[in-house]
């Protein structure tokens, strides 16, 4: 939750002047974003959001991101919009880092999401999966399963300072999933990060989404099972079954379920479960000295990933067949 | 450089609900201010900023520097002009923090100020005091020469730990300062912190002046003596006399200095380099662990100190006379 790169004044405006959006009349360092740093920017067009990309996020990997956001937006997905420099290209270098400048989108993230708030993300993330069609891009998911036995190695021991057994539960949980993991379901673009603090509302209306760099292509049910966890618990890991109807009803009032992403959910839910305490986990363990972000907890994810084990039906989830 | 209090999505909205500014559309928590969290709010009726008071603020002074922007804005000064929630008042209360809208001003500040630069700051802060007449509040400035010994007891023998000597040169300095500070002097409403990062500029025309909490009643010349030491020296604790020209020029074309002024300037240059090194001394001997932010260096003001020592006469900082 920092700015973690200051620009020189000069080099700012030098920048702007670059993308013909009007004349530079403010910059405010946000303090959100966990990998990145973000300035807004005012100019005599308007509001825009500069980000500098941090180690965190390869620059290989940003045309994907950049034209995948441009591609949505066309297609009436509201979010945020690259704006191209007048040589053309969206992604640039600044102050020694990969930037972009996309357009500022209005909107507040709620903290405690209603089933309101679920049923909205649910529709928002089947127009997501509509709207990405047609994206020609192809970004393999590097958290998906095979993804999670390294990160546990790179947590090793750890994992039991942290929660004794935890190391033995997450490589059990591992080798589960490499023998079951559900293949050949429906796919296309994914947001696979798409937690309450990406997703904008206006009055209870959902007014945006934003944040794609964890974006890939993927299962679509792996980007509900995300979101059921993301949104549907409550602060005492108990799953809240009427936000999880909601968000379910949501999704499938703009693109049905299949059959085989129904049978899927439970498994998709454990191992997007596991995603996340695995990479919060190594976090976790490796928090640099002076750090300015707090890890998040990744017993939050363990608990759960216990619920999810018990799951045997997408019922359970609140799915009305 | 930060937001230190986080503020639930429900406070904030009701809150906002208010001040009678329209609907909130988005809050961005700022990465600056040192003492206090600022965001910027979107609303329907425009940008506006939220500033959460901590500790370092004290609320009992609150009235005094939300007062004074209102009176410097009414007189045309560029300035945040406070906005009064609908029970009428300025100061209110949020995340258990005294709190208050102010309007988005639009502005860049420099890092690296030129001589122009400096000609706009000395025409601002001459525009300022005058715009200051007929305020009716005081506050007296206790970080003036009263304030320096207790500051000075609170850096203790750790002043020697930042440079051998500096407890005897502080000591020798204050002493001085007790026995010739001038009195009697032109006084009123000064901004007394106004450093590079509290100016903006848009195309090389000051834009406005920001932050007000070091503001109180004391000599015009001293705040003047503040711009000289914040705004003409460069990295090197070098003197550049073409921006002291720069000043003394752009405040001279408003409010001409008296004698008494121009006589008692060395001094007050020496007092105020004083005081920023007491101030920064401080802070520097008392960084709280975990601290999100990097002390400033006393020792810039040592050596400024040492050059203002030798200083016979006002025109040595390129009063024209």
């Amino acid at each position: 939750m920092a700015v973690y790169t200051e620009v020189p004044d000069d080099e700012m405006a030098a920048f702007v002047a670059r993308y013909g959006i009007g004349d530079l009349l403010a910059v405010k360092g946000i303090a959100e974003g966990v990998s990145n740093s973000n300035f807004l920017l005012h100019t005599t067009q308007g509001f825009f959001i500069l980000t500098l990309y941090e180690e965190r996020v390869s620059a290989a990997d940003l045309p994907f991101f950049l034209g995948l956001m441009e591609h949505l937006a066309e297609r009436g997905l509201i979010c945020p919009l690259p704006v191209k420099a007048q040589d053309g290209l969206a992604v640039s270098r600044l102050a020694g880092r990969p930037a972009a400048i996309v357009t500022f989108l209005d909107g507040l993230s709620v903290r405690r999401p209603t089933a309101a708030h679920c049923a909205e993300v649910g529709r928002g993330l089947a127009l997501l999966h509509k709207a990405g069609e047609g994206f020609g891009m192809i970004r393999p998911n590097d958290l998906s399963v095979a993804g999670w036995r390294p990160l546990a190695e790179q947590a090793g021991a750890g994992a039991e300072t942290v929660s004794p057994g935890l190391a033995k539960r997450v490589m059990t949980e591992i080798a589960f999933h490499e023998a079951n993991w559900p293949r050949n379901l429906p796919h296309g673009v994914i947001h696979a990060d798409l937690f309450p603090n990406n997703v904008f509302f206006i009055k209870d209306r959902l007014s945006g989404l934003i944040d794609f760099y964890f974006a890939c292509t993927d299962a679509f049910a792996y980007d509900l099972a995300i979101c059921l966890n993301a949104w549907c618990f409550e602060a005492d890991a108990s799953f809240n079954l009427t936000k999880g109807q909601a968000i379910l009803a949501g999704y499938e009032s703009v693109r049905p379920l299949t059959s085989t992403e129904v049978e899927a959910l439970p498994v998709l839910c454990r191992g997007s479960a596991l995603r996340f305490l695995l990479t919060r986990l190594v976090d976790w363990l490796n928090v640099p000295p002076g750090a300015l972000v707090k890890p998040l907890d990744p017993l939050e994810y363990d608990r759960k990933l216990a619920f999810h084990q018990r799951v045997g039906d997408a019922r359970e989830y609140g799915l009305k067949r």
